[in-house]
């Protein structure tokens, strides 16, 4: 319906989109789209973790498989963006398609807003690195895990508080009321990216903590010795 | 001169900042109200320091310097800020007459732009006091110094990247391009906060990388006796 209204189905419905094409997938096959990316990372995350030369805890493997489904989202599907947002309205690949349908949440990823393109761009070069460093590091029992961890959580979730925090100063104008694009699409596909970081943030100064206590006392020994 | 063309200095010169007022402060009182207040909050330090009960390497002490200086403006001037972006522009206060200065550098600080009063906020809560835990950690040698020094410092450099980068992609428009005010302010204002956090952020991976591996090794020895 919108369409007739507006030449696009965006919101704000008067927002300039020139170059908008429709999605050659419909909603249903951008979903299967995705989730079969995931679920290839997700293999290949179970894959790496049979190989590990370490037993990892269970809690660890969770957070290899996260940090290896977010570096694959960061690194291609937001670096796609980072790359493409000047002409992402008007392109024909499946990678514009899946952008068009998160779009209905928020408009601003077709009209290159400079803080998305921006938290965008840092998300996909320094998350996405360092979400690998920490699967690195948890794999190979490494002592950069930690900070890798604690980094890669930390930017997320400034990101995705920024993200949230700007929307809701607009009031949500980006955005299609429609409880499916708001609820489905804006809260539910971005505040696992609230959440999770949070977690991994209050778990890594923990066992920084920790291990910078006992590396203390180990010096402070070695030093009395 | 602008007076007479536009109803404020500020640019873009077509930037409506309705309840505009004019400062009492010119620049140099703004700049010597400010140096007093950095002044004291060094000198605040230096006491802090000399009570210290560890003994301090001249770079912790500079570090302490840095962060509590951070803590200062942060939470002072950037929350004031943050408190009253919707008004800022008319109100007769020192707080008002410093941002009204530093607009001419970006006048986003005046027209409630909602990436600025989202990161200031942030600035203000998060990286404030984490600052201070920092400060605190390094005179308490404390193992939490670490982890709070990678936390503020990666926030510091995340929301400065983004203060540039957005504004870069707007074309600096919200900039006055006469030298004092790009280079001087919005430059040279702003690129410490790219710099130090940087070294800092390095400084600390070093140190928790350092510091997790004697621990690793000291528990795995403990495990094996």
């Amino acid at each position: 319906m919108a369409d007739i209204i507006a030449p696009h189905p965006y919101f704000p419905q008067d927002v300039p989109i020139p170059h908008y094409v429709r999605s050659k997938l419909d909603m249903g096959q951008a979903f299967l789209t995705l989730g079969s990316a995931i679920t290839v990372l997700m293999i290949i995350s179970g894959l790496l973790i049979g190989r590990a030369r370490n037993a990892l805890s269970g809690k660890d493997k969770l957070i290899v498989v996260w940090m290896l489904v977010c570096a694959g989202i960061h690194i291609v599907l937001e670096g796609y963006f980072s790359f493409n947002h000047g002409t992402l309205a008007g392109k024909k690949t499946v990678m514009a398609d899946l952008w068009r349908e998160y779009a209905h949440s928020d408009s601003r990823y077709l009209t290159s807003d400079p803080f998305t393109v921006i938290m965008e761009g840092i998300t996909a070069v320094f998350d996405g690195s360092f979400a690998i460093v920490t699967a690195y590091g948890i794999l190979a029992d490494s002592p950069i895990r930690h900070p890798a961890q604690l980094m890669t959580s930390l930017a997320q979730l400034y990101g995705d508080v920024l993200y949230f925090a700007t929307n809701y100063m607009d009031n949500f104008r980006y955005t299609n009321p429609h409880p499916m694009y708001f609820y489905g699409y804006f809260v539910l596909m971005n505040l696992p990216w609230v959440i999770i970081p949070t977690y991994l943030i209050v778990d890594s100064c923990k066992s920084i903590y920790r291990g910078m206590l006992i590396a203390q006392r180990a010096t402070s020994v070695k030093k009395a010795a």
